[in-house]
């Protein structure tokens, strides 16, 4: 799409850089020696409120204030780690939002959202929370869509832009793909510094609308929310302007929950970190992607987020994974 | 003791300074604000195989080099962090390791461990454990005590030291006390370099052996190994050597389980890092000295390690202590 191009990221970085932190490059040699290949993961759940999220969402408040558009109330739909960032960058920049979000999201994302001093409101489903934002756009109130924006997009690919500039040199990047917001800004953000380098998305198979998009050529809406443990890619459908960015990815992988599961205890046991399983689908297609190559590789995996809720922690851990190294 | 000062904690960081990582300190805008003073993490959590106890073992075998007294095999007996310490620091130093382990030891730590190439003899209890050493040292073998070692203390108290030298500049200082060493090390370390401080131990409440040594004015000894979640310092006993540091201490903290949980939660949910339930301790002691404070005031709190197996991760989740802020 024309409206979103790799240098917007490098003006987005500029422009939040004082209100979100340069998350740290982190890695394991344990893991890197069991793979025979070089893992570096960018952590975004070290960012304020724990996700990438608040890159978006503050680089689009921080560009509506510049055009004279950001009014004294933002509003969003999410599931969870977009309420929290729009309610964090709305704070910060002193206005406040009113937050839709699906009951079955994580409780901890909601008291988080809350804890910024935003209005919640839970919705039965997530097609509840999408169309209820319509009537406060009626009255004029900004709105910020968790994806479908080209100002969130280069803002969430800065995550993967800093990753580059700060030393990473990979062959392949792996980011999660939900409304495709990450990914879009992630392919963007490795265009711009590193044309040769390839971009891959990872996506549960439970929640797979992005792969059907990409086999079909056109855009498949899930029915209803998606109950992968993934509960920072429980979207329904990606968008025009995500889709014809993912169309130029390099693969899309889809990861069985087993998977995504047993690589969140891997990565909590290796890099003793808290990276929510969202995080983990990342670094399961970089296992499926590297186990085919023939030569050592350097691969960059962004982890999206650390926001876990006490039930979500109990799935993780009711299966052991850790007895022995990943095979998939 | 005689045997152990201060300033031999400055002699063994110099020695074992390019063997262990010099790791971080970590802090939560959150807590403090929620709890009206700051708060210092020392991330022993991130040290090399997950916890501080490669700081004694490292120190104790170079120490044995220097002397002359390092054979081609070393033992110990261990619930599991200071096992797979011994066996990290053999395999750097290029000699064996036999490691007696009570079975009721974190699967995990047992696993890492033998990972290190070490030969683990698991025992029925820790009793068994503790006996089974002393075939070995008949036969000549060198024997790393998990914390009756002047050379082990010492260097578990680098820990402390390096967080005093990177800036914590605390009013009080809190770390878990299971044999002793590591709290008779952050004693020292904190004498060393900071004579006014205070220092404090945690310990479980269902293995207060310490606190029951200290009131009684004799060293207790528990019967069998406490099952408390916090698997760093399920100890049977203090030692004389430590005990007599252990008496020069500004108090010690016995914290039931219950709070040992929460705060673990906390710290998940707050640093995004992994520390095990004995590394909770501390905070939770801490907690409950700083809301006696009439005065914002600066605390150190060392997190002792970051292995836990899936099972105590269940454990830990089974019950939600995020929806409402610590109150103890």
């Amino acid at each position: 799409m024309s409206d979103v191009t790799p240098e917007d990221i490098l003006t987005a970085q500029a422009r939040i850089a004082e209100n979100v932190h340069r998350t740290p490059l982190l890695s394991s040699r344990t893991l890197d020696e069991a793979l025979g290949h070089r893992i570096i993961f960018k952590a975004e759940n070290l960012q304020k409120t724990g996700a990438f999220k608040l890159r978006g969402a503050t680089n689009a408040l921080l560009k509506l204030r510049e055009d004279g558009a950001l009014g004294d109330r933002v509003c969003a739909f999410s599931s969870g780690n977009h309420a929290q960032a729009v309610a964090y960058a709305a704070r910060a920049l002193g206005v406040k939002a009113t937050l839709f979000i699906p009951k079955q999201a994580s409780s901890l994302k909601i008291a988080a959202t809350r804890a910024c001093g935003a209005e919640v409101v839970l919705t039965e489903t997530r097609q509840a929370a999408e169309s209820a934002v319509t009537d406060l756009i009626a009255q004029g109130v900004a709105f910020i869509h968790p994806y479908d924006n080209p100002h969130v997009i280069v803002g969430q690919g800065t995550a993967c832009l800093e990753a580059l500039q700060d030393g990473a040199d990979p062959d392949a990047v792996f980011a999660p793909c939900g409304g495709g917001g990450l990914m879009s800004g992630t392919y963007l953000a490795t265009r711009c510094l590193r044309p040769t380098t390839k971009v891959f998305a990872a996506e549960p198979l439970l929640a797979n609308d992005a792969a059907q998009s990409l086999r079909t050529g056109e855009i498949v809406r899930l029915s209803d929310t998606p109950m992968t443990i993934a509960d920072g890619v429980r979207t329904l459908a990606i968008s025009e302007r995500t889709f014809s960015i993912l169309k130029r990815l390099d693969g899309l992988f889809e990861i069985p929950e087993a998977e995504i599961i047993c690589w969140t205890q891997w990565l909590t046991h290796l890099l003793k970190t808290v990276a929510e399983p969202t995080s983990a689908l990342g670094m399961a297609a970089a296992a499926k992607w590297l186990s085919a190559q023939t030569t050592p590789k350097t691969v960059l995996v962004i982890l999206s987020g650390g926001n876990i809720a006490p039930d979500t922690h109990c799935e993780i851990w009711k299966t052991d994974y850790l007895s022995s190294f990943p095979k998939f």
